[in-house]
C-alpha cells in the first residue's frame, strides 16, 4: 500500500497497562502506523516515563491537551489518528472529543458504559463520518482470519439455515479477589467507576457477543441471564451466562466468566444450521472445524486450501506457520488504515477489509441493558 | 471372582435396536452374565428371530409371560436378574413387576416418564431392597473410570469447593425428520406415547444431569430452561438449554441438543472450584484434564500414575491401551454383579464399586418436571 | 451368525499375566468363544487357581496333556480352538503341535523366535489348512476400524502412490531396569532365553512393522537399523530406529522404543503419497485424519459418514461411541470364527474380514533377521 | 529499552520472496528496528519497485554498493544493521563483506552451501566481534518461547539424562515438480546453483540441527543418513532422515521432507531422558508438554504458571493469548537489538536473550557434510 505511516496518538498505556501496548504492537506490526504523541497517564510523570521509553517527543499532561495542541500543528505534522485504551468511563468522553477535534479514533472495547453515552458516541461518529473521518471499536476476535472464514462459509450456506449459537469465553484470573491487593488491571475492571454497571459482562461477554453476531450473521432478540460475583466482597459480576434467542428463530447460549479456574483465555464459538456446523477457538486459532451432517468433519487452516478470499486477505505467512492474537489486533489496524488510504483515494475500498465499528458497540450496550434487565427466573427442583 | 455367571432375561433388545445390544456385550465382557431368556420383542416372530441369532433357548411372547414362566422355574435354573432396555413408557411397569417376582433388575435411561412413576419404581425398590434386590439404572456415563477420577478428585478437594459447571451433550443425528422416514431409533424417542413428556431432555439431558451431580457431588435446586422443537413437525423438544443454581451456591450450564449438525455424542463436563477445574469428555475419556489457579494444566490418564484406586478399578488394561463405552457400560454390569455377589456373601462388598440407582432415576425425573414448569422468561433486547 | 459358541483351551494366561486376559475378553465380547480347557501356568498349582478363577473345569498340568485329552474327547465335547499367550520361545512348539493335533490356531505375536522355527510353523499352518484348520497371529493393531478404513483408503487410491512411510511405537515403562525387581512382563521381554534375539523390536517392533505393510500395502525390501539397550544391565535392546526402503520405491522410518519415559503406547502410522496422507493414532483411534495437496484436512470417525464398509464391518456402536483396544482384538476373534463358520458351509465368506496370519509372522521374523544384520554404518559429524 | 531504533538495510527480499517481509514485520514488531535502505533485488527495477512500497528512499543497484555507499554517510544517518536474505548461494560473500564493512549483520538461514564458506564467515564473525559487531543466524524456532523453555527444563535436569531425541519437519509443498512452472521459491530453493549441495536438508533439515542441539544440549557426533530426490526431475533431496548419536550416549531420528503431501510446517521436537520427557509441536507452539516416568503428563503454557523466567521474557501477552512465528522470529531481532544495546553500554547484558550465531551455522554446514558423506548402507529383508 502506497501510504506514509499514519501519525497516532494514544490516551491511555501508560506503566502497567496490558491493553495499550497491545495496540501498539499491532499499529506497528505492518508499518502503518507511526506512534507521535501520547496523554499515556492522568499522571504527568508516568506518562512521560512511557513517551521516554517509546521515544516518543510530544507526551501530554492530559488527553484534552493532547487533542487541542496537535490540532494546532501542521496538517503533515499533527497526528491523524487517536487510539484509545483507557478504562471504560472515559471512553465516551475522550472519542468524541477526538471525533470533533477532527481525528480518526480507535477505541478499546467496550464501547462506554451505558446507553446513554453509547447513543452519543453514534450520533459523534455519524457526524464525524460525513466529515470522512473513521471510528474503530477494537473487538479483536473479528480480526482472526479463521473467524473471517467462518463468517464466509455461514454466509456462503455451507451449514444451512442457523439453528444453535454456543459461544464461551471463560477465564480463571479473577478467581481470587484480586483487587484487594491492588492489581491494576483486577482494581479498574472491577469498579464501578471506571468500569461501568458490568464487570466480566463488559469485559469478555461483550466480545462473545459480538463475535457471535459478527459469524453468525444473526440479530440476538431476547436473551434469559443469570449475572453473579462468585468471589465473596467482589462489587461486579465476574461471571454469567446467557440463553438467548435470534430474529431468525436461532437460539444459544452465551456463557463469560472469570472464576473458572486455571482457564486462560480459552474463547470458543460454535454454529450450527441444517446442514452443518462450525467450531472455533482461540487455542488453536488458526483452525475452523467444519462439520456436516452427512460428511466427515473438516479443518481449514489459515491460508491453506479450501480457505475464501476474505480469510486470506488477512495472514501474513504461509499456512503452518502460526500466527495470533497480535496478527488478529494488526488486521484491524490494518484494515482501518486501508480504509483511510481509500477515502484519500490512493486506492479502492475494498469490503473484505473490515473492522469492527460503532453499530457492534452499540449492541454490546444494548445486549448489557438487556442481560440487566432479565435476571431472576428460576424454578425449583424437587425430589 | 469367584461367581457364576448370572442367568439373565432380557425385555426389549430385538431386531434394530441399539442399546439391548450394549447391554449384551457389557454383560458378557467380564463373563458374568449369561443370556438365558428373553422377551425381546412384542412381535413373537421377532422375539424368536432375535433368541435365534443369539443361540437362546427361552424366548417368551411377553414380558410378563418370561416373569412367570422363569419364577416358576428351580431356582438354579431360572434367570436372577431381569434386564429392561425396551422405550421409556413400559419401564415402570416392567420394572415393578421383575422386581416383585424376585429378580435383581438393571433398567436402562430414563427411569420412567413422570414423577409419579419414578415414585411408584422407587417404592418398589425400597421393598425389594429388603429383600435382598439389586437395582441398577444404566447411566452409561458414570462408569468411564476418568468419570470416577473426577468425583474422587472433586470429592479430595482438589479443586476447591466447587462453583461453577458446565455440561453439555452435543449430538446431531436428529437434525432431519428422521422419524418421517420411520427411522426405528428417531421414531419411539420422538413420539409422546413412547418417550414421555420429553425428548432429547430424557434421552440425553438426563445423562448430563446424572453426571454433573455425580461427579460434583452438588444438588441442583433451581433451573431456567429453554426447551425447543427444532425441526418442524416434531412433537417432543430435540433440543435445550439449561441455567442451574446448586445448593451449595454453585450455579452453571447444562446443553442438550440433538440438531447440532455433525455433531456425534459429544458429551463434555467441566467443573470449576476455587482452586481449579477439571475437564473431561467423551471423545478423549481415557483422559481427564486437571486445571489450577496457580500451577500447570495436568492430564491424568486412565490406569496412569496419580490416578486414585477408585478408577484403576474400573481399567482393564494398562494405561495407553484404549477403553471406551463399551468397558464403561461393562462397568456398571461388573459392579452390579460385585454387589449381589457380595449380597451372597462371597466377598465384601467395596463401595467403589458403585452404580447408578433409583435415587439417581427419581433425581432425573424431578429434573425433567422443574425444567417443564420454568419455560418462557426472556426479555427483549433492543438497541 | 449361526455359530454355537466355539469351545477354546488357552495355553499360558495364568495368574500376573496380561495378554492372557485380554485375549480372554476379546473371545467373549461378541459371545463367539467358550473358554472350556487350560493349561494356564507350567506350575500346575498356579493354572489350577486361574481354572477356578474364571469357572473352568478342565485344567491341565501341561499344553502337551492338553492337546492329548481334549483330543480324545468326543468331538462336540472337546476343545475346537487353541488359544496360545505363552512368552515367545514356547510358541514354534506349541503351535505347531495344537495344529497337528486338529485345533485351530490363536498365536499372540511375535510368531517366534527365528527364521528356521518361522519356516517350521509356516510349513505346520499350510498342512493344517489343506486339513480345513486357521491360523491367526494377533497383531490387534490391524484389527482397528480406521485402520482398516487407512488400508481402504490406500488400496482405492485415495492418496496417490505411496511414497512415505512413517511408523512409531514410543513406551516408556522400561526406561529403568524393572527386570532387576522381577516385575513378570519385564522379566520375560528383557530374557533372551524367553524372548530371543531381540527386545523391543520383538515385542512392538513386530506391530509397527506388520502395521506399515498392512495399512500401505507396501513390502519393505531393505533396512538400516540402530538397536540399542540403552538402560544400564538389559540384556536386549529395549529402542531401535530402522530406515527402510519398500518394492515399490517408497521409503520411511520406523521407530520402537520402551525408554521413552512418560509415554504409554503411542503407536502412530502416517503414509504420504503423490497426492496426500493419512495419519492415525491409538490415543485416537476412533479417527483416521486424511490430508491432501490442494484439499483441507478431513478426520473421519469410526461408523461416520465417509468411511467405506470394511471399516463399518468392525464397528459395534454408532459413531461417537469410543471404541478402543479391546474391540479392536475382540474384531480379530470374530473374524476367525467368521472364517471358521464360512468352512463350516454356515455362511459365505466374507473378505473384508481378514486377521493377521502366518504370513505377517514370516515377515516380521524376516525384519527382525534383517535389523540384526544391518547394524553400525554410522559416520563421524565434525566441525 | 533506552534504544533509538536502529537503521538495517536490507539485502533480497523483493518482490515474490517470503522470508523477507517476515524480517521486516520481525524487525518492526517492537519498534527497534528502522527499515532505511535496500538492495532487494538483482534487477534495480524490483527493487526501487520494493523500496516505494516500502516507503523506503535509499534503494540500491547491488548490495555492494549499498555497503560502500551506507559506509560513507555520516555514522547517525548510515545504516547499522544489514539484513540478508537472498539465496544461499550469496550468503558468504555478502556476510563477510557486511562485516568488513562494519555492520552487525542478521543472516538467513543457512549460514551458507560448504565448509569452506562456513569457515571463512566464521574468521570474519571473530573478527567483527573483536571490532564489536554482532552477527545472528536467523534459526527462528529457537525463537519460539517453548522451545526456550524446554531447553531451560532440560538443563534443569527435569528430564534427567538425555537419552532419545526425535525432531521432524514434515512439509509437502514440494510434492510436485513446482520449480518445472517457475514457482520463484521453489526454483531457488531446488537449484543446486543457489540452494547448494542439498535442497530439503538445508532448507529445513538445518532448522531441525539446530533445535535438537539448542532444546537438548547435546551435541550429534555419528549420523546415519537417507537422502532421497522424491519427486522426478528434482536436482537435489527433497527428503531425508537420518539416525544419529550424541557424545553424551544418547541417540534419535531427525526427519525432514518436503513430499508429506498435505502436510503444512509441522515441525515437532520430543527430547527423553532417564526420569521423564518433553514434546513441543509448532502447531501448538504456545504448550509444551512435559512427560514423566512416574508422574501426569503436564502442559506449561506460554506466559503460565510453572515456567521459567527465560520463557517469561519471550513472551509479551499474558497467557491465552495465542503467539506465534512471527514473535518468535521478533524475538531473535528482539535479543539481537539488546545485545547491541549492551554493547553500547545502554544496559546490562542479559544471558536469557540469546540468538543463534555463527556456531549454530557452523554445525549446520557440519551437520550437511555428515549426511553427505553417509549415504547407503541397507541390507535386504528377506523372508
Amino acid at each position: 500500500m502506497i501510504l506514509k505511516a499514519l501519525r497516532y496518538g494514544m490516551i491511555g498505556g501508560g506503566p502497567g497497562a496490558f491493553i495499550g501496548n497491545v495496540h501498539r504492537i499491532a499499529a506497528r506490526l505492518d508499518g502503518l502506523y507511526s506512534l507521535t504523541a501520547g496523554a499515556f497517564s492522568s499522571d504527568f510523570h508516568k506518562c512521560k516515563e512511557t513517551a521516554a521509553e517509546l521515544n516518543i517527543a510530544r507526551a501530554y499532561p492530559s488527553w484534552a491537551e493532547m487533542l487541542q495542541a496537535e490540532s494546532a500543528l501542521p496538517a503533515d505534522e499533527r497526528i491523524e489518528v487517536v487510539v484509545i485504551v483507557t478504562p471504560n468511563h472515559l471512553h465516551a468522553e475522550a472519542s468524541i472529543s477526538a471525533l470533533e477535534a477532527g481525528f480518526h479514533v480507535i477505541l478499546d472495547k467496550p464501547l462506554c458504559t451505558s446507553m446513554e453515552e453509547a447513543k452519543a458516541i453514534r450520533e459523534a461518529v455519524h457526524a464525524a463520518q460525513a466529515r470522512g473521518l473513521h471510528f474503530c471499536l477494537t473487538h479483536t476476535y473479528s480480526g482472526y482470519p479463521m473467524i473471517k472464514e467462518g463468517r464466509a462459509q455461514v454466509a456462503a450456506g455451507r451449514i444451512g439455515h442457523v439453528r444453535k449459537l454456543y459461544v464461551e469465553y471463560p477465564q480463571g484470573w479473577l478467581s481470587t479477589l484480586l483487587e484487594g491487593d491492588g492489581q491494576k488491571q483486577a482494581s479498574w475492571r472491577t469498579d464501578p467507576a471506571r468500569s461501568g454497571r458490568v464487570g466480566a459482562m463488559g469485559d469478555i461477554g461483550t466480545h462473545a457477543f459480538q463475535l457471535l453476531e459478527y459469524v453468525s450473521g444473526e440479530r440476538v432478540t431476547e436473551v434469559c441471564a443469570d449475572l453473579r460475583a462468585v468471589v465473596p466482597g467482589r462489587a461486579l459480576d465476574d461471571d454469567g451466562a446467557v440463553l438467548f434467542r435470534t430474529a431468525s428463530g436461532a437460539s444459544g447460549v452465551l456463557i463469560a466468566t472469570q472464576v473458572a479456574a486455571g482457564e486462560e483465555n480459552n474463547l470458543r464459538i460454535r454454529v450450527y444450521g441444517e446442514k452443518g456446523g462450525l467450531d472455533w477457538q482461540q487455542a488453536d486459532n488458526n483452525s475452523l472445524v467444519i462439520k456436516a451432517l452427512d460428511a466427515p468433519e473438516i479443518r481449514l487452516r489459515a491460508g491453506g486450501p479450501g480457505t475464501s478470499a476474505i480469510s486470506q486477505k488477512h495472514t501474513r505467512v504461509p499456512a503452518g506457520h502460526p500466527e495470533g492474537y497480535l496478527e488478529a489486533f494488526a488486521n484491524l489496524y490494518r484494515n482501518f488504515a486501508w480504509q483511510i488510504a481509500a477515502s484519500r483515494g490512493l486506492h479502492e475500498a475494498d469490503p473484505d477489509l473490515d473492522f469492527p465499528g460503532i453499530s457492534d458497540g452499540v449492541r454490546g450496550m444494548a445486549f448489557i441493558d438487556a442481560i440487566l434487565r432479565s435476571q431472576g427466573t428460576f424454578v425449583p427442583l424437587k425430589d
